[in-house]
């Protein structure tokens, strides 16, 4: 399984994913699922879900091009927009491809994308790109979308998150809710990929691949811990008699 | 959906249930889901999750009687093993009425239940019963089952429970874990029901029926919110450099 998760904020974009694909428990593996694109006048990010074969052939058409859009990439697209339909238009080309297979096998396509970035003059954009190609954006009221194990990393997201939140705090909750993540769930796994967009920079702030030994994550989990049992020590015990 | 959990601690019990279902979103009820026997001699409790119809069915059999146990009800089992086993055979039983009628028309035969209690002087147990009948039992390892829409709640339970923990620390964990869960999903729904049974006494400490406006569970809430909210802020920003 997955847990990935990108906030788009009045300051920029947030992503973060975990690295642990598998084909039942006894098959594990770690495949990073952010993929980057940062040439100088465009930074674009995408995070993966569902079927690691699909997701990888969905990346590969777009560095590659593909039927008739062979000479547009996601490094030649205008603007996000664009960027969401060449996603969309990309996961139908691999469904074209491989679907009928899939279906022959017993397994379902099942892939899914997050995007988000900035093109050149244009608006920075985050989108989910579903496996039929379609996609939904991120607002104000939502600005953020989760794939995967979305349910355990999601209290403190909604609690948290707000298009107001700066970059480096979103990131702090976006890691909380990683840690929430991995600890009820192994099918979510280390080292995690993380990526920091500060609005009209054009360029990353900070891609940080997120190590077991990591100092700061393991600050943070363990401060996160304590203070939960703080907070939970520290609400009186139930008053009511019977 | 439905949001249940039961916790069983060297102690005794804690059960937690929440009250909403739903046919599709436009039609919302509120139905209680958990369901005591305290007649004097044991104390029996049970959290029930999944189809309606066929929850309320098991628990008329469970009163009634039924089948080739016609005697046999929650009130004349001599221990928990043996309800367990009951609560099994009616579920069977409620399958063998419905299952095929459910299936012509679609639906899914989906019901279970998490069972505890202690009966006379055997020993106290707490059991998750499934749609097939079978069940688990916890163990000091595993001291709690939750069923419905369990993953959102299950991080502050599995951080806090322990087979030592309190009976109203565990209620209180219970509590906060229901409040993730009201937060992020719409389909768990006020008002609860919580029971405490302290081991050895046949007779429930507390059930309580807590409503929107219950004053401690709202300071519980709130408390919960700043806390999370305090420990959040005092977590340093990210230090790592691009």
């Amino acid at each position: 399984m997955t847990y990935c998760v990108g906030i788009q904020l009045n300051d920029g974009l947030v992503f973060l994913s975990d690295s642990r694909t598998h084909a039942g428990v006894d098959n594990i593996a770690t495949f990073r699922k952010m993929f980057v694109w940062q040439p100088g006048d465009r930074v674009v990010v995408a995070l993966t879900a569902g079927n690691l074969a699909a997701s990888q052939s969905v990346v590969n058409l777009l560095d590659e091009g593909f039927g008739d859009a062979a000479n547009s990439t996601l490094l030649t697209v205008p603007n996000m927009l664009e960027a969401a339909r060449l996603v969309g238009a990309a996961i139908r080309e691999v469904y074209r491809r491989d679907g009928e297979a899939l279906r022959s096998q017993g397994t379902e396509f099942d892939v899914s994308f997050i995007l988000g970035g900035q093109i050149g003059q244009s608006e920075m954009r985050l989108f989910q790109v579903y496996a039929a190609g379609n996609f939904v954006e991120a607002t104000q009221d939502t600005p953020y979308f989760q794939m995967g194990e979305i349910k355990y990393g999601k209290p403190i997201v909604d609690r948290v998150i707000r298009s107001t939140t700066s970059l480096k705090a979103a990131a702090k909750c976006a890691l909380i809710s990683m840690d929430s993540t991995l600890r009820s769930n192994l099918s979510v796994g280390m080292p995690l990929d993380l990526a920091i967009y500060p609005r009209g920079s054009l360029k990353l702030q900070l891609l940080r691949h997120i190590e077991e030994n990591d100092a700061y994550f393991n600050n943070l989990r363990q401060r996160w811990m304590d203070g939960l049992r703080r907070v939970f020590d520290s609400i009186p015990d139930p008053d009511w008699t019977p």
